[in-house]
């Protein structure tokens, strides 16, 4: 960290990611995000606030080894009128088995009047006697200087006071944060600038939120104005519209700028997954459009786009994927050519010739199925389906002869009005008939358990896969009772695969059994499950 | 537009928008958003690409009548080798039924030469003749400068070069493109700068992709270089991760800047529902952490930040939620529910006292559907019933004692496999129950189609009502069987009434009823219908 341009970089995805409306990580969580931090090369992690919820205590009293990052706890300044030793919050600080803490304190004339209510002195004797005593007991204190940015546009000299008041007392780094996130990036450069005119850059933190969409371009501008650390957290999750967001960051850091940080090529290479093992560490689905880790973040879909990608990939790629770990895909609408489902194929390891007549028939099949309100942008596993069915490539696992559904709504024993929903299926796989029935929570969900229940004899591979998400859309409501269904089901598998088919038919029934069908035979052609004989 | 401070806005929902993964507008959707960017204030709505597919083609052949903005048709320059006058895309562009149109064209020595193949002076020549045979047409020109930030960092002369044959050629707005979204905030600044010391920046607009997480700052930072037009799209729309976010941008603008746009005060508190409607169009969840619009924009998850609120908004709020048409959500305090629920009751004419005690069993009522999944904000007509309910306001019309729903696939007369839907109901209404038998292209069709046959006779109002919409969301997928279905269902009439309904339960056939319900109720008490005696 002797380097003049390397920029330290502090995660808080753990603790303030933690006030995310919707959010609530277990201790098993922590240890797994802190671990996956670390492999990133991350300097610091913040795990969270020991003292102050039960998770947190359980994850202090037994904190993962992590290889590079230091482990923070968070914490706040002594209460007004306490002295510093005697304060419970700041003993909860020195007693974390942690060798960095990170103590908020108020930065922000307004805040110390109007909020606490108390004089402008008390608020600096706090932060000046909290940071001396914390350092006595640690290797680093970071000072988080709440509401600074407004602090400073109201009353400039106080606000600097707070900061020197910190760093005066020995606190390692001065984290300047922009709470309520409404400051631009023109106003935290001018500020920043001032900053690091009186207290050295390499003691200056930057922590934005992103009220305005532009936390990741505030830590740019602050880095450029002196600041060597950036906060900020994985896949910018936080309270009201999150914090700067360092899977974003990362990759601009190491890939567009002079600054140096701790993230080698190996550790950007993890980005993805880092930030992918997040969503799924909180049951979210991923954001497609997120910058550089998106699904669709190196998606190409107009024709002319997927055409000069072949050929160049920086006609329209900024960076190669593959740096941080995602990959390109090459959409498949009725924008595209025969290049771009070229491309599809090669992406979905298929080989088939440019000449290959087959290769007509289906553009034909993909431009009949869209006519009809297929929409294979979206559903890459229909459309994987569909290719290697056109190349003969998909088994015939089953067939489903007959199907009766009956949602009824009667009274139950104990008087209650229930709804309750009813499959018959008759399954051919394998040469024989297997009829089964199964209940459900509408019809949809007793057919899929049905055909489940039919199946799960012959294709124990089946055993893990569920139904996320399902989706439906009315596509031409105006005709009508000819109005067309099209029907998306997303599913998932424990090995952590997520998969969406698409099913269209006039009736909403229909429509669902083909989407169903189809992740059912992506998901045994997955596992390369094989076709039962007559006899069994 | 003579102030130079005014910066134009540039719409490309409809165009750039349209390059998203998993979207795909209907020529109707393409009508109700450019409505909607109308009424917020917005200067420009680029409609599409006419020529290019059967949606634009439909959209430009009935182009809605807009107050305020000036509908754009996109295109690009002629084809190498070709006359102007003879190139079929100019004629499209000529053709089409608008003021100004967008034409793109290259602006990159890489790819003029690679991508391309062509001479850079044939470029030169294709931009010039373009835009001097499309002035000659029409009111504006607008010439769209693809790649032109990574071309200007390649070849600054030749990049110059492009805009200046643009400019001299008569095109009205040059705009810049950073077509692959890779260029940072302060080469934005440095590039732009030198543009607009060679054209002035009036004729300058930008045009920003998110590649990096700096569209909104890219933007920001280009017109305090001197353009004086943003481009950009809703929610962020659009290929990979999207356009610069308006939404975003239009509040910070307004409420941040010394710059005018031209969206009045009015327009800005209709950011809010205008995002979400686009969102409802698309079937999307809107972004609960979008900057300004989001659901959790301005939620405080409780306790100090909370508390400080209640004293003062400014603590940890940026800007008033209410200037862009949000609302405040603090989960430990029900003022907030109250004076939005008071305000809602003024939009719908209901006179109802502040200290009624019917107000407070109402925001009970409200909080407990809201837990339950129910989401008023995109479901008035439910709103509004939920509220004269509260009040006693709302007749019983009818009530649903049972229904038995099949659906059934099996194969007809002709040898083919067809699936039907068949509902048997007990409706009960001026006391005698009536049972109806219908079917339909689907359960929730059939039971639509048995009620209204039951009720018909009793209630010929709803003769010309038919159902417009049907949309399902799983609220939590990741409880498997316990997941509740949302369902919200939009009905018209004749009398050119448009209502959405939601219902909520963890059967999609109770849910689908309860919106059905709500849905019909909603329609008889528009029409001042009278529940009949015992005897009819």
């Amino acid at each position: 960290m002797t380097d003049d341009n390397y920029i330290s970089l502090f995660d808080s995805t753990l603790r303030d990611g933690a006030q995310t409306q919707g959010v609530d990580f277990t201790a098993a969580d922590k240890i797994a995000i802190s671990k996956a931090l670390d492999c990133l090369g991350l300097d610091y992690v913040e795990g969270g606030w020991p003292g102050s919820n039960p998770t947190d205590d359980a994850f202090f009293a037994e904190l993962p080894e992590l290889e590079n990052a230091r482990m923070v706890a968070f914490g706040m300044t002594r209460r007004p009128g306490r002295s510093a030793a005697n304060d419970p919050g700041l003993a909860a600080l020195v007693n974390a088995k942690v060798p960095v803490v990170c103590m908020v304190g108020k930065a922000s004339d307004f805040h110390v009047e109007v909020v606490l209510g108390i004089e402008r002195d008390e608020n600096l004797a706090m932060i000046r006697e909290s940071t001396a005593h914390l350092a006595a007991h640690k290797d680093e204190v970071l000072f988080d200087a709440e509401h600074f940015f407004d602090g400073y546009i109201s009353d400039p000299g106080y606000a600097m006071d707070c900061l020197k008041a910190a760093h005066e007392a020995g606190a390692r780094w001065i984290v300047l944060c922009d709470t309520n996130g409404g400051t631009l990036p023109d106003q935290i450069g001018r500020i920043v600038e001032k900053v690091t005119a009186e207290i050295p850059g390499n003691h200056i933190a930057i922590h934005c939120h992103n009220d305005t969409e532009n936390a990741v371009a505030n830590s740019l501008v602050a880095v450029k104005a002196g600041a060597r650390q950036i906060q900020g957290a994985l896949n910018g999750l936080g309270e009201r519209c999150g914090n700067a967001n360092l899977v974003s960051l990362i990759p601009t850091l190491v890939l567009k700028t002079p600054w140096k940080i701790g993230v080698s090529e190996a550790g950007l290479r993890e980005l993805t997954r880092v930030s992918r093992l997040l969503d799924e560490r909180l049951n979210r689905a991923p954001n497609r459009h997120a910058a550089y880790v998106g699904d669709s973040a190196f998606a190409h879909k107009g024709g002319l786009h997927a055409a000069a990608v072949e050929k160049d990939s920086r006609t329209y790629e900024h960076v190669d994927p593959a740096l941080v770990g995602n990959r390109r895909h090459i959409v498949v609408s009725d924008q595209a050519g025969r290049s771009s489902i070229l491309a599809r194929f090669r992406d979905l390891d298929i080989d088939v010739d440019v000449a290959d007549d087959r290769l007509s028939a289906l553009i034909e099949t993909v431009k009949a199925r869209e006519f009809e309100g297929y929409a294979y942008d979206g559903a890459e596993a229909s459309f994987e389906l569909l290719a290697r069915r056109a190349l003969g490539e998909v088994p015939r696992y089953f067939k489903l002869s007959r199907f009766r559904i009956m949602d009824d709504r009667r009274w139950n024993a104990r008087g209650e009005l229930v709804t309750e929903s009813e499959a018959t299926v008759t399954i051919v796989a394998g040469g024989a008939p297997r009829m089964e029935v199964a209940t459900g929570n509408g019809p949809v969900n007793a057919l899929d358990n049905a055909i489940r229940k039919a199946l799960l004899p012959l294709y124990p591979q089946l055993e893990d896969m569920r139904l996320v998400d399902y989706k439906v859309r009315i596509l031409t409501p105006q005709s009508g009772t000819a109005a067309i269904t099209r029907v998306m089901i997303e599913s998932a598998d424990q090995a952590g695969r997520r998969w969406t088919t698409v099913g269209v038919s006039p009736n909403i029934i229909d429509a669902s059994f083909n989407a169903l069908h189809d992740g059912i035979t992506w998901k045994l052609m997955q596992e390369g499950a094989e076709v039962p004989g007559p006899a069994s």
